[in-house]
């Protein structure tokens, strides 16, 4: 079942508390993976890797990310359906990333037209990118982190029009989840969790309207 | 007309060159403007603002922030039919601010319950988040940018679903738009530019399959 754009943007809440009796249909979280694969990124980098919570005791350890720390936040992690960490790489300018990449893209068809050409093209384009980021800016880490953000901000729309509920949480402690999934060995540091399953029939935020600023306070048209 | 999710996500892409003559229908600029507004931000703090330019001159002044640094990027804005300049907020604690998000949360009806309460725990909720990044990380900037870039890949996911191409561009001067449109005086920082419209014949991204790393390589389940 999917729900309409607009009608899942306006529906979509943080769930504060989940039913953990439901779960998530396989197809559903098939399809959610793939579009975690598919979102976009800047210059193609995919700076990110995902670990999908999908069993109790994988939920119980990502909950030690908040035990301690945000307390309150554990029982939206245990009793939720799944839980993905959203992580992000923690360098840019990594020659064997970067060659995997382009790798990648040659075998999928994207340089066909003019092999040598349009893989050199790719490759500075990217480079250049990058090296604005480690270089002046400075900012490499929290540009990739952005690119992470705009995959979760997907993410969560999708979800919604799968009729699932989600609860995106930075009350979580990073350090732990680098821990305990070796995040760190693989070059990567989480950024945020979110709880995917059923709302419960004790999520007070669940009946609440939704508050957002008019659109007078946010935009203007020129 | 709207696509399915899964086909929306491996259909977008990012578009290199725009049909000058095709113009995005008002019902869904007003569909997109309103996934802006319902977009979700941490402790509700919607740190946004949105520049949208839909006339010839307003695209004419967002290009002057790729004029002289990316030229590249200059058509892909001006052939648009729209074009959104995603800002972010500068400041996080800002009083006035603060208030206001309350003050439209009580109108809203969120508070009802209890008004006094509730208010109080949203208020004390929202402070201790912002003074997480404006004290201890120090970060408390690129969190809202980050926010910014969620509300961006909702943003792009829908627009595909509407049938738009859409072309995300970091490759923009920022403090060119920030004075261009008065951000700064506004409380804001240009984050990015995504130009929205339906891709011309010319653009030869259109027919190129999309390349992307495997689950295998981005995530596990635990």
């Amino acid at each position: 079942m999917t729900v309409s754009l607009t009608a899942a943007a306006k529906k979509r809440y943080s769930t504060k508390a989940y039913d953990p009796d439901r779960k998530i249909p396989e197809a559903d979280i098939a399809r959610l993976k793939e579009l975690l694969r598919l979102a976009p990124s800047s210059v193609n980098l995919q700076p990110w890797y995902f670990v999908i919570a999908a069993s109790e005791e994988g939920k119980a350890r990502v909950a030690r990310a908040t035990d301690e720390a945000y307390p309150f936040n554990s029982p939206k992690i245990t009793d939720a359906s799944h839980v993905v960490v959203f992580a992000t790489r923690l360098k840019a300018d990594d020659e064997g990333f970067l060659n995997t990449l382009l790798e990648k893209e040659a075998a999928d068809g994207r340089f066909d037209a003019d092999p040598e050409q349009f893989r050199a093209d790719m490759d500075r384009g990217r480079r250049m990118f990058i090296s604005i980021h480690t270089g002046q800016r400075k900012d490499a880490f929290d540009w990739m982190d952005k690119q992470t953000y705009l995959n979760m901000g997907q993410f969560l729309l999708a979800a919604a029009q799968l009729g699932i509920d989600t609860t995106p949480m930075e009350g979580v402690d990073t350090d732990v989840l680098d821990r305990e999934f070796g995040l760190t060995e693989k070059g990567y540091k989480a950024a945020a969790v979110v709880s995917l399953g059923y709302h419960s029939q004790k999520d007070f935020n669940a009946a609440l309207p939704k508050s957002r600023l008019s659109e007078d306070a946010i935009m203007e048209t020129v």
